[in-house]
């Protein structure tokens, strides 16, 4: 039986295609050459000896080989059931749980907390709805571990999965629960910190590019001047309110489930179980969780994750915008716009010598994109539960903290390698502004809307300057153009 | 050339699909017999004599023949202008303008808001992107109106479009600020009353249903039980965190963008112009409406339209997730769930006599679906702006309105015609309930995870009752099986 | 009871927000001052005497006051169901359906065809999600329209909407086939030719500007040369592959559902009739409908609608690309890139005089959004079908059809207004070109790409020629430099 | 610097946060002692010494720390660059390229093809949007391992990176050619045979349960009655037709940008070339690749890609509604519709012991979730490109990549462990069938519908069978009814 385990990984890649295969050195991660039999209530099942997993889990890996390594469940998920999984051992001796093993528990949990145990969750995102095979993959390596702290072999259920480790747990409110304690902990230690960066950055631009008058653009057309700096600061609103929608969304992301068990009722523990394990995770993780206010909703609906994957939905359409401006004034050298002069990181092309390209805002827009779709997938999961129970759990979990993650490392790359380093192209800049034809507006007030487009209109059939089309229309004198014609004068009301 | 205005209207029918016409009756609404001359800064072009609108208005109409009379502007934004353009007048008036003609604009002007002139307003949403061309649509019909008030002639410009009515004003912040307006009013007049009425329904239902015990399903599997009323009160919480969702985006969606004129600097405008007309708007709809912190911003992107199309969407998974729960657990009579018995207020079908379906479930799961679209389409359209100005505006503001005004219509139907009425199956509950293997669970604490499995397996094979099995496996005594297995102490945590 | 119909449809527009009452004049159109009474299996019910539809419309009117008169069911299902009503019939008589009667269905049927009747279809999209509402409405208005063509009055059935106009039909395939005669009409009646005119438009600008040699612009900054005729080659492709990917889809939509009754089995029907009703629509349309291979997943599914909606979401991504594109080389006058100049169809600005705005791509983009939005509704609706009936049927069916007409529409719209007056501002592009920095890949060949490279950041950084860069560096003679760089030279590869 | 290197990778894992650190393991896999250098137009720059990438790779892992490890592009894409060098270089020997460096070339790529080099492709897909620095990647992994294959050193650019690997190519044409050939590849060598696998299983089943009759669901209720083999075939039917759909977007998934180089127009290469090349990878593939009709538009936009999602779309929306229906019809086990027995692959609760659940199509279901969300990604990404060329090319090809593989294992894994393994509950679906009203049906031809719909409501209300509520209405005689209602004879249209 042990020789059917290693073919079958072998032949995984085999009968895939060539294409799929993870590489050698990838395989070797898998490759065991002993083996161990573990239980469940489905019989005996043989696991690699040097994996702390046991049966229920590698049943999972066998039934679900969907998408390889790669799509292996979140760390972040992980880590959170590490915290979780130490909470509920430190709550459940409170209410009678032999110490002893308790505080195996948590030392073994502390360590899957800490990222000491990822490879002992093998277990892909494209697995049962409930996330119930991960959860039972952390039960079981806290177990095997928690027994081999006290002296126990693997296999043998000193400590047992699911009578010890998930005493007075369901995955069904695990899973939930980890869900929220992983995008909490990522939005509030990953996301938050880089918008916070980024839009330090952006209203530093606002103050450094103050005093430069340019063209402003609608339709992409020439439009009214404004200064650099204002464009900024309409970038670093955005980001400021992008800062604020996600903390809107953070109350209800704090709600654990934990505690409603099988399906909300917290049938199997004990009263006050949820708010002390709520208590605990909220003491472990320095955030302000709380025991969710309706445990049917928590677990038969993620409503709280398609809030939040809103909230970056316009984060995302907002960096888009930003990020698409920041290239579009940056164009050129010599053909484009070229008012920006963004910083050069690496050879642009493979073909054209010299060429230097935005590519910071082609990775953020490409996150923004995939951020977009991300949602997309995280709304239709969330639309799809029945009854008492959500079953697109982990699919709606990875969405998010990718999500989050992507949104995060981008918007850092793009503040350290790109806004940081924008220079005015001061000389273009000036030079585009005194050609445009819509500094007429400022003739508005004087002449009439209708007069002052046909001074633009005969300057720009003409080639010429608004000053001539205005003095051979004789709708002013000379002087009076110079007085209201002046950029600096059209950056705000009148008094 | 009034003959060519006419027959091109007619041919537009005739010459697109015989499909594609409006009805007779509605084209009568379009045919003129008799025309003015309207002049813009293009020229000439003739408008039917029983209009108000103008040359701008009439071009538009013939450059963008999309999508038929359907597609016309939403009326929600052709009442914010006229909201808005009272409230202009009446600030310039205290700049300056003469108070004449000022009065007629505001008179004109709330007709409009009336809805008395919906009439003059023929253009689609498939515009300029700015709304210009409906900006100047209001702009005409309130100038030719007023101009016809203070006893004038249509056309003769007594009361000018731009000088007068659109004074100190652009359409880059006119649009925008009656996108805002239009928003914030039907979300507060249409869809947050009508969350709120079906939230009292399902809480009210939850109380009714509070001591119906009946299975539970996880899965779409058998699974511990809870009452019927836990069940609602999922369902209720899920609504009432959807009002909160809502809530949590008029903050910014109170931001008016008017004072920022063409790109966001106010060019045109007087100082505390901004902060004056918000003000008037916010006593003109009783909404807490302020001026927008960041005029470049509020032209150039439209993140608040996506963040509340963001929490809409919130709401439609939410209400998705509801409405299949409902038909799923009234499906039958005979052979499905049938724990729920649904009101019956139509025939269900044309041809299986005596079947009623639950219609109103449908009808909202298809909103549901329309509203997740339509936010793609609103995230599409916000992430596309291009420097001083986002123009996909008419569509994301069409986009939006639709959204809200399709879920309150459709929350309210529901409430009304399906919710209210909902009846308990209480004699059908019951015996799925005790016919259920997964009572089993609450032997757990007894018996151990792995004995209580067998005991389930052992009745599934045989079709056998728990007790039964757990008799024949001798793992408990016929008391402690009684005294353990009683699905009115599975409902919540032990003491 | 006359009474509280009438009093009903005004209050509904009263008790709804000031905002959402359709205007005085389409009030009236609703406001009926004598009724008869009709009645279906629940009982009687008061139906406006100048309407012919009967007791199961008047419900749905009732029961779903869903979005106003702008949601109601797209003519093009209300024209199908008068040409699948006919065809009914007709095959009926050959099944023994009294010809009187069959004939008179006939001729009322083709007045629903023809759109001789759309005021009497008053129902909203949201309804039932299986259009039965509709069909009934279709059954309803034809049976009361026969029986006064024979004589009869209305309400007395005697021709009977069930018995005779639904005779061998449910409207669970009724619907389906509607929205497959409606859809497959409009693609070929409506979008198709207008893609094709767009797609000759594009190509005869691609000759037009064939030897027009321009800066070609990679990550937004410039690069290698091309023609502009080349550039406009990219967009005609786009189409030209746009039209054979909807072309690919038809095979699927050509397939009917008529004939599978409830459930898809065909029950009530008589062998044959499917084929043959298939036909006669064929012959009706003079398009090649078949029945559908499989009844079962006609009903249960309409992946056809999904992969139609999905090929037109790749028209629009390839509109949007292409309208982005034509509006940013217009843009300008003076600060933009300035290589188009497209025409000019109204004022562009309410406070900027002058201004020209690339409305056609605006209206056009917007519309691209909307049928993304579109396709994840649709796709949303397609993937929620529950045992043997997809229940997302109206919407599904109008949002597929609004995305053919709106791109159908805004095709034609962007054709005649902007592409076909687009002209080549020479002078511009001639003056771009050889300033650019990007004509140094022509020296790779014979200097290698590092060379080449350092020439480019040369002039880059002193703000000189290439030629002058290449000299000061030793790397070429003026005689070698000018041979090789010779933009005409760049635009294809070499012998 | 070396020491800045390694530290630099140290403080990446530590100053994020705690919850991002890939694994320890996987962290040794990054560390390096030694380092060499290497230099392209930026420099020199440290790179480690047991690696074969060169100066712009290290430059991308630094500029681009975005996601972690598991965004890295794509192995499909990897081997796809070993195929396209390969033949590069073998078409570039015809055309005059040394071939002893070429060979060497040859030798690498096909290493690079066959997965052995994996570990030298550490780029994540978040780079620049045109993937040249993955086109870089491979040039330089190439160039140092033909350079040692010839004997020389790392580093020493014997074989130059852009003069001999990278000959006649631009990132720009070489990035969208791999693109297409991992689609193609894996469309065909995984997705298609799985797809057609679980076809055939589906058909199987489908003749397996050909005489088992069942009551049919319409809006969830009772409907008319139809066999089991029915049901299935409907589901075969979806799958079919989306095999249908998926090779219908292989002809422009078979068109190839290499050619094109930089802008399309193909400059620096020789005619012929682009022929010569899609044929070496048409043979080297076995699969019918051809040259673009039109580089310009293969470059600037990735309409392919957009198509083919949109198939992968409409087969997610097929798999989610047989999923769905499937595991709907296993409910249960004694309070569901139980008509159908899911194989059992594992324990289904972590705390119900015995229960078994639909998890198969729980991973099916969020891979369909995930593939709709993945649509809108690429739709996003597909429509933002610009003038020459789209960058948004490494998210696209990830996004359709992922959505594939997904897919196709996804569809292995529910046929192999659901519906291979799928047995119809008789006893419960023969139940079902006989209490149902809805055969009430099959008395409309003989006593009309509106009486029939009298009889089942009269059954309904008073809880009897459908000929007891006959017979005492008075419409049929016992004998009638018993010949009447026979649901085998409902299966089907009569003669």
């Amino acid at each position: 039986m042990a020789t059917w385990v290693i073919s079958r990984r072998l032949s995984s890649s085999s009968c895939g295609s060539a294409w799929r295969g993870a590489s050698a050195a990838a395989h070797d991660r898998w490759y065991s050459t002993s083996f161990r039999e573990e239980k469940d209530t489905f019989g005996p099942i043989l696991v690699p000896n040097d994996k702390l997993w046991g049966a229920q889990t590698q049943r999972s890996l066998q039934n679900f080989d969907i998408g390889g390594e790669r799509e292996r469940m979140p760390l972040p998920i992980i880590r959170a059931f590490g915290i979780l999984k130490k909470c509920a051992a430190k709550v459940n001796i409170e209410y009678g749980l032999d110490p002893t093993i308790g505080k195996a528990i948590m030392q073994a949990a502390q360590e899957v907390a800490e990222g000491k145990l990822d490879d002992h969750f093998p277990l892909v995102i494209w697995q049962t709805g409930s996330g119930t095979q991960s959860n039972m993959n952390a039960n079981e390596v806290i177990a095997n571990r928690a027994a081999e702290i006290l002296g126990h072999k693997r296999g043998e259920k000193f400590v047992h999965p699911n009578d010890h480790v998930n005493r007075s747990q369901s995955s069904n409110d695990t899973f939930p629960t980890v869900m929220h304690i992983a995008a909490a902990t990522e939005v509030n230690s990953g996301l938050l910190p880089s918008l916070t960066t980024l839009l330090a950055s952006l209203e530093s631009k606002s103050i450094e590019f103050k005093d430069i008058v340019k063209i402003g653009r609608t339709h992409t057309q020439d439009a009214t001047p404004l200064t650099l700096g204002q464009e900024f600061s309409g970038y670093s609103t955005q980001v400021k309110y992008g800062i604020e929608r996600v903390h809107c969304t953070l109350p209800r992301m704090y709600q654990l489930a934990q505690g409603g068990t099988a399906v909300g009722t917290g049938l199997n523990t004990r009263k006050g179980f949820d708010v002390k394990i709520a208590a605990a995770v909220a003491e472990e993780t320095s955030l302000p969780f709380v025991t969710a206010e309706n445990k049917f909703e928590a677990l038969a609906a993620h409503d709280a994750f398609v809030e939040t994957s809103g909230a970056l939905n316009t984060v995302a359409v907002s960096l888009m915008k930003i990020a698409n401006d920041i290239r579009l004034l940056g164009s050129g050298p010599r053909c484009g716009l070229g008012e920006l002069i963004l910083p050069e990181n690496e050879p642009g092309s493979s073909i054209m010598p010299g060429k230097v390209n935005p590519t910071q805002c082609e990775a953020l827009t490409m996150v923004c994109a995939r951020v977009m779709g991300n949602h997309v997938a995280v709304t239709v999961g969330g639309s799809n539960g029945h009854f008492e129970l959500n079953v697109f759990k982990p699919m709606i979990a990875s969405g998010l903290l990718q999500s989050v993650r992507l949104l995060g490392d981008a918007s850092d790359s793009f503040e350290k390698n790109c806004v940081r380093g924008i220079q005015a192209n001061r000389e273009r800049i000036s030079k585009l502004l005194h050609e445009s034809l819509m500094l007429v507006t400022s003739l508005n007030p004087k002449i009439g809307y209708d007069n002052a487009a046909a001074v633009a209109k005969k300057a720009h059939k003409e080639g010429s300057t608004l000053k001539e089309a205005a003095l051979k229309l004789g709708v002013l004198t000379s002087e009076e153009f110079d007085a209201l014609v002046v950029p600096e004068k059209m950056l705000g009301p009148s008094d």
